[in-house]
């Protein structure tokens, strides 16, 4: 067994040099081309960054199910199981340009600022050319995602998957509106959220390479099982990071969504135990909101138990995760794809 | 020969038939569900209204191509080329909810109040909600249009086409914005734009038909022409409409565009000609104009001979888009597709 922070640290360096492939390959899928405006916009917080977690989940299950030692084969000419190639790569930009588009699109309906440390693109552009940008990242997913090269039958499931995984998107986000007037939302409703808002573009990430490359239904179940598992606790250990990591490191204030009103497994659970939840923080201005509130906040919903039960509650999933890689051959790549689900929930910020 | 009143009363028969049809599908594709607020914001404008020309395009084509008699059969279940059956009517619908994508998304970008009577989705709901049902309606467009029961190869070349044309669609809308501060807008790069913006889905509803039902690709090609050529009469019949029509006929005021400096193929054409266009109307209020400015503005487009230039060039389009009908067997239902293509520019509003 290695220590914790050598498997961490293997991820970070496997996140890493595939990145810098995924990032070699957006701009060569999504030139800057007439109207040059548009696909600026297009591109903006493409470009501004991002860690390629969903790509990098992809191409790493491209390569467990071929047995391919990670990082040995050109993504572009990537073996299948029945001896044609496909560029998988252009399934890795796929997922990534519609996690971009809802950026986007929420940042518009959030009226969030900043995003990965620039002004959002309704304010670095405006809102029109905001909401168009997405548009045109919405369809070019789409002709990326047909570009593989597979063959038309597994291309048709891919496109499926890609649509059902956007509308599910959609009722999500939906939903999430309508709990921010709710005081009475469970645990489970919170998690079926989470689960249509985040964790299905993980699944879907994690099934498309089964799907293109001809692995058969049991796999295709299985990985999207996973990353089901791993998008939800990836999204919890978002909503523990708000409460519990300095601003500085956060890039925003520590507690904005308490501040803001938002649910959370953790607010949902310390309701359902009696806290008065809507009340923790007075004002509900980030600008407004001091240190010593955060505090006082972060250590009633501690006394309740509720940052203890997401915490055990996203180590559950990973564990769930986890165990539906048996799936897979044994090897390096499934040894990273274990590691990735552990990082999601270890990882600071 | 039969006279225009009579071919433009079977023009109506035919497109209601077929929009009764449609009408009964749209709530069977698109059924409200949980959460029913963003499915019943997704369903609003469709529910509206709406003439179902590109429907009723996409349905006519396939009548003629498998020469069946109009009307008579189970759009559900229809022959294609290859001895199988498939659903046209999925992909009729889904070009529809495409059509209803983009009008919910365009009515935000511009602030229009209004649409088919009712009003705007982000007027009647809110921003958040107007954003989210056109995304919804994006990808259920791609599910329902992979729902046909059309050959995977066949489905793969459909949602190709799906593709680019949303991406034309944006592309369009986009230099449309960029021109409406532009004074050199020439004829051509105007009628790249509507090709983009408006023709496109009119070509894809002429061609996916043939795609589905496994047509070659001379035929594939000669519909998607027609449907380009029709597309870019009916704008600019829709530009020379709103200068023409009454404001009570037209549901909003006559000279619009003018008022608020929309680029059309006339006032392209004006400017080439040295008409002021920019100053043919003092205000930029559509409520402040006068019936009286907009009647000298007319007279004046009317002298450069702007507005004939307009209706000639619509004209030499459908002719043009007639003729590519020749590649369909010589049958009623493309009997149809010439007389709606005269429709597009004969129509009244």
């Amino acid at each position: 067994m290695t220590s914790p922070e050598a498997r961490e640290e293997a991820v970070l360096e496997a996140v890493r040099e595939r990145r810098e492939r995924v990032n070699e390959a957006i701009p060569e899928e999504l030139p800057i081309q007439r109207p040059e405006r548009l696909y600026e916009a297009s591109r903006y917080l493409l470009d501004a960054g991002g860690k390629r977690l969903r790509p990098t989940v992809l191409l790493t299950v491209a390569e467990s199910l071929l047995d391919v030692e990670p990082l040995s084969t050109d993504y572009r000419e990537f073996p299948t199981l029945n001896g044609n190639r496909i560029d998988i790569m252009d399934a890795a930009v796929s997922v990534e340009v519609i996690q971009s588009f809802t950026l986007i699109h929420d940042d518009i309906m959030d009226d969030d600022d900043l995003r990965r440390g620039v002004p959002a693109v309704h304010k670095e552009y405006d809102l029109e050319t905001a909401i168009l940008a997405g548009d045109t990242l919405y369809s070019k997913a789409f002709e990326i995602m047909l570009e593989t090269g597979a063959k038309p039958d597994r291309s048709v499931e891919a496109l499926n998957v890609l649509a059902t995984t956007c509308t599910k998107i959609c009722e999500g986000q939906s939903l999430d509106v309508t709990f921010e007037e709710r005081a009475d939302v469970s645990p489970e409703e919170y998690l079926e959220m989470v689960e249509q808002k985040t964790a299905v573009l993980y699944a879907a990430s994690a099934c498309l390479p089964a799907i293109l490359l001809g692995a058969d239904e049991e796999t295709i179940d299985a990985l999207y099982g996973y990353g089901l598992d791993i998008g939800r606790a990836f999204q919890i250990q978002d909503d523990v990071l708000d409460l519990t990591v300095p601003s500085e490191q956060l890039g925003k204030q520590r507690g904005s969504d308490l501040v803001e009103n938002k649910q959370t497994l953790i607010t949902v659970h310390a309701r359902d135990q009696g806290v008065d939840v809507d009340n923790l923080v007075d004002t509900n201005d980030v600008e407004a909101v001091t240190e010593a509130e955060i505090d006082d906040a972060v250590a009633e919903l501690q006394a309740a138990g509720s940052i203890e039960y997401a915490n055990t509650t996203a180590q559950d999933l990973v564990a769930q995760g986890k165990e539906r890689l048996e799936v897979l051959p044994d090897n390096e790549a499934r040894e990273l794809l274990r590691d990735i689900a552990d990082y999601l929930i270890e990882r600071g910020y």
